[in-house]
């Protein structure tokens, strides 16, 4: 039982967009075994999970009832659940993270909220490559957004090449996720966020305060994935080779090409759903190789972000840290990546 | 007849978005009269134009009977048309103004075409506020396509009170026109212009040499506008007022406030209506002041341009410098200004 118990024992509370994706990444791990997944809900959704083999808990014990007269075989409450855990990724709405993050500490069990609570919940912020070390051993963390994961992801790839002064970008948000397009969304309209810098700008800060980021950001009618563009000053002279090697050598930052015929977002999405991957989930970056444009100490460039995916490999990487499975960023990532089919290359 | 002889006769070829924006301009001016408009459409659109008591001519001359057929009183063909004009405004689709230019040449009459052609098709490219003066007494000129004129607008303005270093900026794209939009539109993504710098800050480089401009653009699934987001390196340190003080009292920009409402393209649209503008028609560039920030030397902030109606006011200053009729930029821009109720702010 040696290997068994080595496992990481994780429970995921909320079993939504990120939730079902974090379960099922976590069933894909060799040293991670899934103790079952919490939610509310008593529809189709559960019963999908129920047909993986996940193990069913009720988030709310007041939902028990309703989840069995559907036909769900509970398991039983959340105590329960956290009770078999080491680790619990929250992937419930905000702010219910930072909710339960006290409850969690109750049990003992060590968590990881999702980007959309405060830096506050845990007082540390993740993304596996710029600070997976300082997470090492703690109680708990939060896995960023998907918009900040994207932004850490990309500047760090500069700044570790001694390439990044400042950076200045400007984020075309998906109104809405597609399983919630019919309603809350937007039609025919953009909508900018009213503050500049928006959200996301000190968001990345707390994961590394040393980024000179400021973000605009703009809800476009569309649900397939975020867009960035992005102008960076450098703090020399360069290439549009040097910068894109830099993507290239960093993790989690796949290269499009425009010439290749990837020339919007779904074309992207469709090669996704080609490749095979589950759900046609985008972990990385998308960058387009072809249109990064350096002149005179200044670089610019445009990418893609799936919302639903990007966060997914990080919050993986997360467990490890926390759980102190791998002291070393490059060991949890390359399982991670391997695990889910993660490369610098789509095609 | 003194006055009757001294209007600019202006004829109009190419009864589309444009063209029927312009006319109606051209036949608001005090100064101004429409002899006619030229087109080959023989369905509602010139049914529309005759309603007006505008003269129907025949662009093409194996149209006239189709024309005729449908019930048109043709008065003419293009020659016809040109014989009794000073200046013709090309508002056809790209690339027929350039074929159109030998054409008019040869007819003695002065042109103007639209920001789909080529600079060298006129050797002079015009926004009104920026370079009035160069076009004067000119054979022809081309008015910039919306997106670089609302550049040039918001750059000149900061230029102007020497403000601006460099500028850098993202365009969300509107995919198509509304009226077309049944066809030829995009849905539920995002497609990026492939090169970098896209082709607008080129174009407003053929304006003013001297800005340091770069645009990434990308269109977006929606008809309504564009929308502009951009970050601005400053000259020195400065300060939101000061910025919004220059687009204040510069021409063709107005502020709006997320604060009062105007959250999104749609409210805006919906507020041109209200005002009763002709097809809710926004000439100016519509900037949020309550998103402008200012920080160390840095300006960020964001505007809506209406692509149908942004460079009417323009095309109106473009007919009165090459014909000589005003001088002084601020002349002419002042009764195009009052004849279409345009002024520094919408509410």
């Amino acid at each position: 039982m040696t290997t068994q118990s080595a496992r990481v024992r994780v429970a995921v509370n909320g079993y939504g967009v990120i939730g079902k994706r974090v379960a099922d990444a976590v069933a894909n791990q060799e040293d991670m075994e899934l103790v079952g997944i919490a939610d509310v809900d008593a529809g189709w959704r559960m019963r999908i999970a129920e047909q993986k083999g996940f193990r069913i808990f009720a988030s709310l014990d007041d939902r028990t009832e309703a989840m069995r007269d559907r036909g769900l075989q509970v398991a039983g409450n959340l105590d329960d659940l956290l009770r078999d855990a080491e680790v619990v990724v929250d992937c419930t709405p905000k702010p219910l993270g930072a909710q339960n993050a006290e409850y969690y500490r109750a049990h003992g069990v060590r968590f990881i909220v999702q980007g959309g609570e405060k830096h506050e919940v845990t007082g540390h912020s993740f993304v596996a490559d710029a600070n997976y070390a300082s997470a090492v051993g703690r109680e708990s963390t939060r896995v960023v957004s998907c918009n900040t994961t994207s932004i850490v992801r990309t500047l760090i790839a500069l700044k570790r090449v001694g390439l990044l002064k400042k950076a200045r970008g400007t984020l075309m948000r998906r109104a809405t996720d597609p399983w919630e397009s019919h309603e809350g969304g937007i039609m025919n309209t953009l909508v900018p966020e009213a503050k500049i810098p928006s959200h996301q700008a000190p968001d990345a800060q707390t994961v590394d305060a040393e980024l000179d980021v400021v973000t605009i950001a703009v809800k476009v009618p569309q649900t397939l994935a975020h867009m960035h563009s992005w102008s960076i000053q450098l703090t020399r002279n360069s290439t549009a080779e040097e910068v894109i090697d830099a993507f290239r050598q960093s993790s989690r930052i796949a290269m499009i090409r425009v010439d290749d015929g990837l020339t919007a977002l779904n074309t992207v999405k469709e090669l996704m759903a080609d490749l095979g991957r589950p759900r046609d989930d985008l972990y990385e970056v998308a960058l387009w190789e072809d249109m990064v444009a350096v002149s005179e100490g200044e670089a610019f460039y445009a990418y893609m972000v799936d919302n639903q995916a990007i966060v997914v490999p990080d919050t993986i990487d997360a467990i490890r840290a926390l759980t102190s499975r791998d002291q070393d960023p490059q060991a949890s990532m390359s399982k991670t990546d391997a695990a889910l089919g993660i490369g610098s290359k789509l095609v």
